[in-house]
């Protein structure tokens, strides 16, 4: 940090409401400050790829809040119930899904439908709260590395339709999703989702893919025809991929104190651009950051 | 409303917390029975198309909020300042940019950079209140057709950064904008932009246009190569284009009972699909409805 950007920065402190906000370091400074040990790898147990004709999309499940969608999803992977299948929806400021939608594929060992993990016990959670109010939840935060409320009178907690999030779609019913059709939220965080949904996990690369889709047109942003759905190569949990083939990442630890000063950077930005500091945020828009992981 | 459905619906509600909530009518049911003048056409002047090879992006101007910028505007437009420049920035779940990266195009009667209008005083808008906490305001709403935040204490109000809505790029320095810079939100609500950045109006038409756009892979979702971006036809403002041209649309009152019932049904929405409602909504979930205007 220079001695120009400094003084900026403190200049800029004495121009909004004084004595209530303190300059701190941008979230870039954070990061840069950042031990290594803040950083985790990902589970390949727990990974999941998305092979695309434009590339893959990498997801990390949530086996603490979804336990049965999770080893059910790995076990459909694992049957490649997935492979050959298409988005077959894409939603504007929605969700991207894919499966079959004639539901006629066979499922083996894996399961069609299972009972909704929509909620869980908040106890037993390391949970990194954040201070602001949230517009459906008592609190919010942040549990192993997602967005995820809470709710402290029933002592029930839950996964946060964030951009990015992936869930299990359902039927009407709420134990006739399972985890053969997938979303993936590409819109502003449709949040009156939660609780009415399992997620599963999230995407943390390869978002691009997509929430660039073509919109469908039909009812719901169905494609009207097939053939507009982009085809899915294979879905493969990293595990049972080659060690040359992986997606090497790290994801950044949010039970760690640099995540808290991250937070506090996204919640008053300090660069010189900002003119009035939030002093506020939403958990869907705290970066979750995702990095290549460091050779060897 | 058939038997069956009214059943089905009776039946939810007792599965929920009993006595906290009435299912009352879905948004199909609410807008259904909309009377025709809780609909408004749009006012032509203030009424703009971004022209795309792919068609035409159509939106509404805020002047209540930013009439400099507004007037600018629509000034820069009726001197084709916009045409053949193109779309430079797509920068993924936040926003869709255009405008002369180089700022070497001519302005003539317009203004290159204008006063930020960031805020307003709150007197004199008739706001229609969400009774649901905010992470960014002490209040949400909504005025004459644009979600809005505002300070009780300080009396001011803003335009809230909610997917679609169209705000005017700048630099540094506060009144460094002016609308020869443009971009629309195409991701999660990136509110901590209030009050920091003059928002300027809301897409109503066509946003997928530029939602689905393929993201800038440089800094900030720039396209590295001038040829990747979009070009712009034209931009127009509606009143200048010959009426069989126009795009005809009306736009649900945001100061109406039939809003206001709307709202409700989206707090809690009784379609049987929901398990849980929310009992409360963000601001920038609320649907803002856009119709083709009747014939004559």
């Amino acid at each position: 940090m220079n001695t120009r950007l400094t003084f900026a920065r403190c200049g800029f402190v004495l121009l909004i409401a004084a004595g209530t906000v303190t300059a701190g370091p941008t979230m870039d400074e954070v990061l840069a400050a950042a031990r290594p040990s803040d950083w985790r790898p990902l589970d390949p147990e727990n990974t999941l790829y998305l092979e695309l004709p434009a590339g893959r999309v990498v997801m990390e499940l949530a086996p603490d809040f979804a336990p049965r969608h999770v080893a059910n999803i790995r076990a459909l992977a694992r049957e490649r119930y997935f492979d050959g299948l298409a988005i077959v929806r894409v939603q504007d400021n929605y969700v991207v899904q894919w499966g079959d939608p004639e539901g006629e594929r066979p499922v083996g060992e894996a399961r069609k439908t299972l009972a909704a993990e929509f909620t869980r016990p908040a106890a037993g959670l390391e949970f990194t709260l954040l201070p602001d109010p949230d517009a459906y939840a008592s609190q919010t935060g942040f549990v192993a590395g997602f967005p995820a409320a809470r709710n402290q009178p029933e002592g029930t907690a839950w996964l946060a339709h964030c951009y990015g999030m992936l869930g299990a779609g359902r039927d009407t019913d709420a134990d006739s999703g399972g985890g053969t059709e997938l979303y993936v939220v590409i819109g502003h965080a449709p949040r009156h989702l939660d609780r009415n949904v399992t997620l599963v996990g999230r995407v943390l690369q390869g978002m691009a893919l997509l929430s660039a889709m073509p919109r469908g047109t039909g009812t719901m942003g169905f494609y009207e025809e097939p053939e507009q759905g982009t085809s899915i190569r294979q879905v493969r949990v990293a595990a049972d991929v080659p060690l040359r083939e992986r997606t090497e990442l790290e994801v950044l630890r949010t039970d760690t104190q640099t995540f808290e000063a991250l937070i506090e950077s996204r919640r008053n930005r300090s660069d010189e651009w900002f003119k009035v500091p939030a002093n506020r945020i939403d958990v869907c828009n705290v970066p979750l950051p995702v990095r290549a992981a460091s050779p060897g």
